[in-house]
């Protein structure tokens, strides 16, 4: 990593740090209705995700309700890992209204880049200004311009190594930028936050990163920044990883794990 | 709650009442191919539920077959939760298909009343007679004329509130109506039957309410009535529910352990 | 069965045999990515199962990404459980490219023979040559002209009685097929492999048999011969249901245990 970079790195940000606790307590007392328009693997993941961590997740995905729904929900997601020809219609009305109605919302560009069809979609999708953009390493690369040689959903380089293109790419959108590997990066283009912790395993159970981003969505509202809400997100998954896997068996094991690691944290 | 409508409740259901027993004992010798037409959000913990209890479920959601199944199904579950203008003409033939063919059938409407385009659909849908209605206060309110405020598919209102509705809602419709909350109750206009139990940790896993629906679906064509059939997934779903909670760690372990009490209730 | 196939059983395969051990140790060193085209129901399960295996899963279910996928992935599963009029396009793309491109795939043709939209499109399918095809007895009588008069996706039929009708349907169609049952059955036409092992509780955990089409796809690039592929997948399957059945308390944790077990095989 440029040394340059590597300085400007704010801090580390482990559980249970202050600001972290007190947002989680702000998350389950007001138990945000997320909207999440995900991709068809990580719906019920997604929900159970956000159940257990204490907010309210919702799934509508037809062209004549989202624009209502996003007026009514507290946040959006959008994350296009399976879109299809009528979902990107449905997303980019849902950007649209998120952006009328001063919703907050998240942007998952799952494989971008790596197919023409979802590329073309996310760049319309950016005009819309996400207020967070969550991704690994080739995802970032590839929005801000540098191909990654993207393999589907997963991510073929570190992610200290698109830390440059998640700070150019946060300066030009004006997203915070969340970007998942090994470590993760939060950035608002000024400030980098750094999230250890998690673990391998998270990469062998689908759906780890997707629903991280629609956990940051739910943050958004109870929070009192973008750079927050991803941070309070990411920490606790990070947490949630790495304990989910001493109680572990293999795989299967870790996801029923991870998911009550979510639901207990701090609790009692 | 009004005097006469608590006097009117005719009985506590709890497992094992013999009812109960010897209708899931006619589910596991029968398996009844159900024919659930749900959300994307619950398709596989439908099946798992299903097949845990002792039926057959199955997924059969194209316009080109929708009819044929009806026919070769023994019941029906129909769900508007992420219900898509596709998904409404699926819907719509394959109720009439159900009220054609004599194949009983549940409507779920899933935040009917918080959307214009479900809730006019779920209004078509009603003309083809639903056997049940299953539903939380939130739903069966809005069902009955009364909004209750909708947030989402999640209830905003305590079940014995909207007793009065269920029973309205029941003569009118000649529907059986399933209301789900902290005590669920069962009506067919005239008769109410209480079913307390369950746990809160159900509402903190997707879909507890949802496969709940599909489970009465499944009991329809092995029991001597609605009620009954409403009845037995009520009963199994607070005992497994209850039973469950005792084993678990949090909300990913809550959910592994319900259908583990589901497939070995009364075995052995 | 009729002897004269009885005899042409070439041998019975269970793990640790070495070409399986060897065949699984590839897998977990190249991590094929495997482009799954399969139905609503499984496909959180079955990105769970090639990920725990060792493989790469990924979902591409648009028009316009299809054809790009197939030539990105080393391999490709369609499996019709919930096709639309939609999915049918995608589908015959998909193969399509699979055959120009030479990319090995399997098809899983759930409930044909039942209901006459996926038969027709199946029937399309075949002539894009599948690499494998895995179903059931009922489904491989139905392929091959015998029908076997099916209820969903559930077997009527004990597999070995449709020995004869998996050889015809390998001969004819030069497509391996794998037969799924109490025993599984795997054909070029000429040699046949059986697999014993596994549990009867395998048939109450939707998908077991949707994600063993998705894991043979993966074995495809990694392996010798489409034969080998479809019996690593099958031994595997079959050991960790043994295995997996012997830690869990109902159907809930089987499936856990199921998963922990493919992702622990050999490992260590």
């Amino acid at each position: 990593m440029n040394m340059d970079i590597e300085k400007s790195i704010t801090s580390n940000r482990v559980w249970p740090h202050p600001e972290v606790v007190e947002d989680l307590a702000q998350l389950r007392r007001r138990a945000p209705l997320t909207h999440c328009i995900t991709n068809i693997v990580v719906t019920n993941f997604t929900a159970n995700v956000l159940l257990a961590a204490g907010a309210s997740p919702a799934m509508v995905v037809t062209i004549e309700e989202v624009a209502d729904f996003v007026g009514i929900a507290q946040a959006l997601l959008i994350n296009v890992g399976t879109i299809t020809t009528t979902d990107a219609e449905i997303m980019l009305k849902a950007a649209a209204t998120a952006q009328e109605t001063n919703t907050p919302w998240v942007l998952d560009p799952v494989a971008v880049g790596a197919l023409k069809f979802r590329t073309a979609i996310v760049g319309e999708l950016l005009k819309y200004r996400p207020t967070v953009i969550r991704g690994n390493a080739s995802e970032i690369l590839a929005l801000s311009g540098v191909t990654g040689g993207g393999k589907g959903v997963e991510s073929t380089d570190s992610s200290v190594a698109a830390l440059p293109a998640a700070l150019e790419l946060a300066e030009r959108s004006g997203a915070v930028v969340a970007l998942s590997g090994e470590v993760d990066y939060i950035t608002d283009g000024k400030n980098i936050i750094s999230i250890p912790g998690g673990h391998e395993i998270m990469t062998k159970v689908t759906g780890t990163g997707c629903t991280l981003g629609a956990l940051i969505a739910s943050f958004l509202p109870v929070t009192e920044s973008a750079l927050r809400a991803a941070t309070a997100a990411s920490v606790l998954f990070a947490t949630a990883g790495e304990r989910a896997f001493k109680e572990a068996k293999g795989t299967g094991s870790f996801a029923v794990a991870f998911l009550d690691q979510l639901s207990t944290i701090g609790v009692g």
